[in-house]
């Protein structure tokens, strides 16, 4: 479906992954914003809010039945287990779903319950649900009704090692990923206090985060180790990934590995001279730097991979997902280049 | 003049006010970059010296001549002390001249020669130089030849100022500005290194900064006080400007004042729920955050004002000027709302 | 009175100024931990709560009564508001109180209802109050009972001015200061996350600040100016002084003010190379840094003052206080240099 | 040996390691400073290099002869390859040398040469040399004369992994180790700037970095996979290792085994309320935190590391090592707790 004018609303419009998404859309020159919804902030100014936004629209209640109805797409960028209830066969007959949250990114309900410990309520469109990592996934995302927007983690570990695993060259994986804070969102803990993240790093949920299984179940990769990090600063994740690999391959090899499989992806950037992917690099923009090593000495492979937590990593994946379900040019409102520094 | 294709060239392509200048110009939809020229990365490709940069351009000799008849318009962004010297009537003939740098910017070549300690090899441009703050002096940018782009400082403390100096308010003035880090360059210093620049901050060239001459010459405010200050972040710049007023004027009256002033400049925006102005919801952007407040208890009037030092401070002012001057419409590459967090 | 061992308690141990000052007094050889007590964590270990601390100790329920039946001096530091009500006649025939928080500090109930808007419970006792800056007041320290300990604001103003304001030289004052986040505490507020802090700067309550009338108290200064402002780090302020002098003087002559004037103060260090205050070169510190410069141009004098809002602004103020009054040498506790970087 | 007041020199003093060092040893109460030297700053006040420090002593020129005839002990902190040329048998005759440096860590000749790029002078002294982790190696630092203080990153590294290596249960290592900026040292390089290191996060010198041979030859472990990055904080290093165990170990057992493994170690302290050690509280101090998961899901042992990398990676174990060899109370001049925040 191509149109010149999309109309496009936003469920949980105040979380960062909100306000990322108003911000790339504002800009995206075939989308109009119908409604915002936010749960703390109803009867608000967007742009009071957010003082930075230029959006004048002020923030209703949540109601994805209305908006499904007025809306061409409804992105949903709310907490996990709310959108399983909220998103129906019904709700999807009138509009396109982009959830940023995880509810629909697992493909087994069970797998769900156990990583994210509450209910699924919407295990019906499980099977329906598109998971949408466009480098892997383009064709089925075309037609998706219901689409899965990927986790932030996720995206980035998949995408730095999908090359390997697909060549079946992965024998043993460790991600050791490091993100920036507003990954953690916008709601009240200590833990995320300035004076807890700055001049700090720390691991978090060791072997626990609920990004593993998705990473898992994309690559069709069982145990993986997983080791989220959290680093001070404000956007960014890096996946430092550890590949034993199943059979010699070379430097040489490896680069055009990558630098093939990834060469029609304008999001993809492989780096060849030798040095780490690097967050400052991809700050603000949906590029995915990655970059890949062979430890001569011992064998081992290692896969930097680097993107913006809250564009690549969220809203601006979901307006690449946006662009390809309505058949527009994918870069469409995703073109500025990084900000640094 | 209008043209849907202007060619540019950038003088100075890989400081940290030519790189933003070329982040910004990527997008621009009536601009094709023609040459870019840097005094250290002769021969090299952009995109390798900043990853960010989808710029594959490889860096050349600075050749202001060669620049200047291949091109309509040259950004010249170098240390002080160069431009005068390159920028010469022939050169003027051939293209039009947006110096980033500081050369042209005060009118009077002896206070030139006074706060900067360099000899001015160009005084005969000096009449001619139009001061480029848009908001102040659109007419005449309108057909510049040689532009000179305002200080990051003199920009946000002269749109924080003007409304008070010109009504006659301003008896006596203080501005104590905050810049991030990016302010100081891309030069090795000991004093921008990492670790003495995080976790503290500090005041520098109390009394002798030379933004001081040109805050005060485009004012036309006679030795006001202005003291800068290094602070831990990368961009922005906040200037808590004190004014003592000639004669009493109320929050409302002050307010008024200030909307009106600025009721048709998009990139100047008021705040009045009483809160400071931010330099987080400015980032990356060209907009200047004003807020004025009415000291009841000392009778003082104090104005914050913010902008991104890159941006409103130098490249996109340069941006805007250029729009202006080849009648494009002022926002063209400037639409991107501020990036947060 | 000189002891070897002093018992001392603290009520409010979780919050930051006690957590700094608990750190403090670990190491101070003449003072031992009688209570430790906590709103939000009762019956946890302190080591479990701040993890750096070694401090084995369980925190108990406030219970001011008990602490200072059992302690030769009870610290108190909690948000304003409570101390006026637990701090009673008969509490201080059992000990001493040193409170680090603000309702002993301003002299007139009235003027104390008005900037912090709550009821003062305590007005009986301001006179027996005494303000605990000892560079000032150091006589008066000596025997208090209970002492006010200054706020992290006022303490970094009233050192960096007195010098002048003492002299008569000072007509109008106008302080721009800069924070660290950790002067805002350790309570949860969308303001203080890491995002919201992290890459900006802003001013805050301007003009309302409560730091305000005890900084007029304690100069015996009418109406000046101030103006607090967050700054991206975890510790520090920096206070930059405007003040417009009755008289001239020279630069020469402000240097030697300022030297003889603290020329016995340990813990106050003036800088004569004409740079600026730092923060970093204070951190983790009981020092105050002063400059002050002489604006030939203008006339205006600039101090510049830094401090460690935790230590000077805070705990280890309140332990230089401790030391005098119970006669020990001053530096007892305090002697750690900075810690820079 | 114990002496009540050792004479200590530093050459090098002016480093951030020299600088820390130098902060510590201020406090140490049987230490006397002799001569400090510097590569830089000859001449200059040590108090105007680092305003933080109360150390009022001049700059001398590098002399390791004299210093070793005047002191007790010299303490050397310089970049690889000075001090293998400068300490020789006569040098060790006069004084004991705590060396910071990476001359003398490794045992082979060769496998230095390989590693750092650089010709090794000193080979005749490498057997002599003992290698200062006092947690392994107490017994021979007593009576050390050449003594290697270990690199920040071997430090963190060995001593989060010997507990399960001497145990003979890792099959296979990869450690990924996050360092802050001052790791990188005081010189001018454009990589550590302010703005080229804040808000990103990168590996470094992947499969290369110089400390890996050294975690190698302590641990006795060949082909382990050690993977730096730089971190956008003053001070810190956190090591995630990840052990492929030999054989099955529980949760249990493995807190077990690095509690009795430490259990007379001051400076180690085991986590074991299932969170990973951080940074932040460490800072400052000699202590080393170790925390140790079992994942369950993939039968992998991941096992965080957190110290201050110029303290217990650098100048705090050297003073530690000095403590040792002089027959000092080990803590003497280390006693004050981590700073936070």
């Amino acid at each position: 479906m191509k149109k010149s004018t999309i109309s496009a609303s936003v469920v949980g419009a105040t979380g960062y992954s909100g306000q990322e998404l108003l911000r790339l859309l504002y800009t995206h020159e075939n989308v109009e914003i119908k409604y915002i919804s936010s749960h703390s902030y109803v009867g608000k100014k967007y742009s009071d809010i957010y003082r930075n936004s230029p959006l004048d629209m002020v923030c209703s209640e949540q109601d994805i039945e209305r908006f499904a109805k007025d809306s061409d797409v409804v992105f949903i960028a709310l907490p996990h287990g709310i959108a399983s209830k909220q998103v129906t066969k019904s709700v999807l007959e009138n509009t396109k779903i982009i959830d940023l949250g995880a509810d629909f990114r697992l493909k087994d309900k069970n797998v769900y319950e156990q990583w994210y410990d509450v209910e699924h309520h919407g295990a019906n469109l499980l099977d329906e649900a598109v998971y949408g990592l466009p480098e892997l996934n383009r064709e089925k995302i075309k037609n998706a009704k219901l689409l899965a927007n990927p986790g932030c983690y996720a995206t980035c570990s998949i995408l730095s090692l999908t090359p390997l695993v697909k060549k079946g060259l992965a024998k043993k994986i460790i991600i050791d990923a490091k993100s920036g804070v507003s990954g953690a969102g916008r709601s009240l803990a200590t833990d995320t206090l300035y004076c807890e993240c700055n001049e700090t790093i720390k691991a978090y949920k060791i072997g626990t985060h609920r990004h593993t299984p998705e990473i898992e179940q994309v690559l069709n990769f069982e145990k993986l180790t997983f080791t989220p990090h959290l680093t001070p600063m404000n956007r960014g994740i890096l996946a430092t990934c550890y590949v034993e690999p199943v059979s010699d391959i070379s430097q040489e090899e490896l680069n055009n590995l990558y630098a093939n499989f990834y060469k029609d992806e304008y999001f993809v950037r492989i780096i060849t001279d030798g040095t780490s992917a690097e967050t400052r690099w991809v700050k603000g923009s949906n590029f995915c730097d990655i970059s890949v090593f062979k430890d001569e000495r011992t064998g081992g492979i290692i896969v930097t991979g680097a993107i913006d937590n809250l564009v690549k990593g969220a809203a601006g994946q979901a307006i690449q997902n946006l662009n390809i379900m309505f058949d527009l040019k994918e870069q469409t409102g995703l073109e500025q280049p990084p900000i640094f520094p």
